[in-house]
């Protein structure tokens, strides 16, 4: 195809007069079709209706150490939960902290504590008349929207295929020790379906942040969400990279099965040093009792272990792997070559990232939206909602039916084109 | 029987030495007993077991707006869990948020949040020089941990059969604007079970605080929690009576399921004004993107509706019901006329308080816990662990067996006994 920088204004209006009547025909269908986030679809929420029968009014709900799970208690979670969570983050155990059924309300909680007591005897975050935390963008929008709450300063850092400009990185955290945390979601992340890799890895656990308190938030929330059997990213393990660089207090992980079993409804972890783990159970033993066991030995008892829950994913991939790759079909057959827009093609995950000419990307998706497609807001994936160039878009394919999907793509794509047309035009 | 100050030293030294031959007779029972937190016994438990069969692989996990319970969303809660734990409550469904497993882990978070973003556009309680919290005391040792933690001054105010010296309470709050709450367990109080009498609850609705971001917590711990059927504690709805008093804003309400099915695993909710519910909303939509509906749609399913709890809680009361009476005839028998201590005879909740002599309750806990009964330590009851008098000890009948809790209990007395004639020897 010729590209749309190369064709004269009247081949783009006549390109664009075909599109119109082609985006019309969309809009007549009275689609209502929702792309914005990274949900589940109801097959997938189906392979785990077994976790319901996982537990039943015959059951011995004692733990193997002979608690009792129904009755208040163990603050860390109980132990064969942190076992099966532990092989899911590949931490350790002891290094592990079982929350309740949210890991962004982990993250939460977590910049919380620091704001209000600080980190290891650090002076609390709020006291201080300055702090900031690098972004790298796009980026998760509920991350930022947690730093933006707490008034932290978000620093955008670009994103590369290989994860956070490193370069940048480390400049900025050893020159400023106002630089207190980075959000990263470090495997298939969010929006890009980028890995980070092992030199990212490397290079994160070697930082030497000017402020002691620096703390890398590491949001593996896509660990074991493959596409592929046999074409998979693989990730350092942070926490052990870290103990190696002689930095073991430098990371707080996350993670939960909200894409594993039901979001909403599963388990979240936080795995990080023993230094940390005692600097939080002095709040967290504060905050709560403890958290949900019954469901900790639900899902164990649900996936038996981590081979359970391998199997489990690969189930998962089998629905959604076909919507990536329709979707991915659809942007090749009809966006291929014409120089107006570049899309990532994940190995796992839940989004693919669309970049559009500069300035383009708000009246993209309103004008998706006009036609009754919702995708994620332009903007959302950058701090404080604002993508400087107006380029990015996050597509969510999960949760749409396939054949829904392909009309959204189709429909899309025709939305990329006219917004680009005019935008070539100086319209 | 002849008070003990009305004995001569000689008769009180004779007494002591047959005390001490039945203490050793108890020490060698090798006893290993704990009556120290107000925890539901296996029976309890295992009463709500049908939880487990609420829902199964079967089972349509819609509700009945069509909202899946197994994906994401929904910060709120269901509706229909909002009505069931309304009618717990006695608030409209509209005025509650659910939350998560636990009731103190939303009083932590919502002191969390008025300490980083102040309530209803009023300073963070974290920004000012001083904040202040009424404690009526003895009283819940887990409220009080949550404004030690915050570095919140804590105001001891005492506790009467009918609710806290409100004459204290209304001269303190209208004087002070450093004092931003009072924490109160008003129904079946812990430790005494004292219910807040009418007057008590109008006063309460009807306080005039310098701060107006003064809130009363109202922690309804027992709302349901009554042990007999005939013979029980009424509460004034508080919501209610501060929209009448024209002090809407007033009051955050909690309350859980947490002795009604299983602690840690059950349900948590605050009731409040539309403004606050709107305060907090702009919050919790940064911390969470919702509590686990699942677990919501499995109480809803238990239940049925209202008359389902409150039978079931009527098996709760059959159970506990004997502790109580037991451990009160083991008191009344034993210690009555003495004048070495004074107990509540509660008619719901899950505690026994008891008064020692001035200076013998430190020395009756550690005396019983040298025979191997485990009590709630002495001085936990007040804020900072210091109980001024060193009087109160809280007694909780209900995890041990009944055979078991009647040994603990003679034991408790024969403890009581030797501390006092000591402290009246002067030894």
């Amino acid at each position: 195809m010729t590209p749309y920088a190369e064709m004269t204004k009247d081949e783009l209006k006549m390109e664009l007069k075909a599109l119109q009547a082609d985006y019309d025909k969309f809009q007549n269908l009275g689609l209502n079709l929702d792309m914005s986030r990274g949900k589940p679809c109801k097959e997938q929420l189906d392979l785990s209706m077994g976790l319901m029968d996982a537990l039943n009014s015959g059951a011995d709900l004692t733990c193997e150490d002979g608690t009792d799970c129904r009755n208040y208690g163990m603050l860390t979670g109980i132990s064969e939960a942190r076992s099966l969570i532990g092989d899911m983050m590949e931490n350790n155990p002891e290094d592990i902290i079982i929350y309740g059924n949210s890991s962004l309300n982990v993250m939460y909680d977590t910049i919380s504590r620091a704001m209000t007591h600080g980190i290891l005897g650090h002076i609390p975050w709020g006291k201080l008349d300055k702090v900031k935390f690098l972004c790298p963008s796009p980026g998760y929008d509920r991350h930022f929207k947690i730093t933006e709450y707490f008034g932290i300063e978000m620093i955008p850092v670009d994103m590369t295929p290989e994860g956070p400009d490193m370069d940048t990185v480390e400049k900025l955290v050893s020159e400023d020790d106002a630089i207190k945390g980075i959000w990263c979601v470090p495997k298939y992340s969010n929006p890009q379906g980028y890995s980070y890799s092992d030199n990212t890895v490397r290079r994160f656990a070697r930082l030497e942040p000017a402020a002691p308190d620096f703390r890398i938030f590491w949001d593996n929330a896509y660990g074991i969400h493959h596409l592929y059997d046999d074409h998979q990213d693989y990730l350092i393990e942070i926490l052990a990279e870290c103990k190696r660089a002689g930095h073991p207090d430098l990371v707080y992980k996350f993670a939960s099965t909200s894409k594993v079993t039901f979001p909403g409804s599963g388990i979240a972890a936080i795995a990080t040093s023993q230094n940390n783990l005692e600097d939080i159970k002095l709040q967290l033993k504060n905050q709560t009792i403890g958290h949900d066991k019954v469901n900790q030995l639900r899902h164990v008892r649900f996936f038996g272990n981590i081979h359970g829950m391998v199997e489990h994913m690969r189930k998962h991939a089998d629905i959604i792997r076909p919507k990536f790759e329709a979707v991915e079909e659809i942007f090749d057959k009809n966006l291929s070559g014409l120089g107006i827009g570049e899309w990532t093609k994940p190995k796992g995950g839940y989004f693919i990232s669309f970049e559009t000419l500069p300035g383009c990307a708000k009246n993209v998706v309103a004008q998706a939206k006009k036609a009754g497609v919702t995708m994620t807001g332009a903007g959302a994936t950058w701090p404080y909602g604002k993508d400087p160039k107006d380029t990015n878009i996050r597509v969510a394919p999960t949760y749409p039916s396939l054949a829904d999907l392909k009309v959204a793509a189709e429909l899309f794509c025709i939305c990329v084109k006219i917004v680009s047309i005019k935008q070539l035009l100086g319209e």
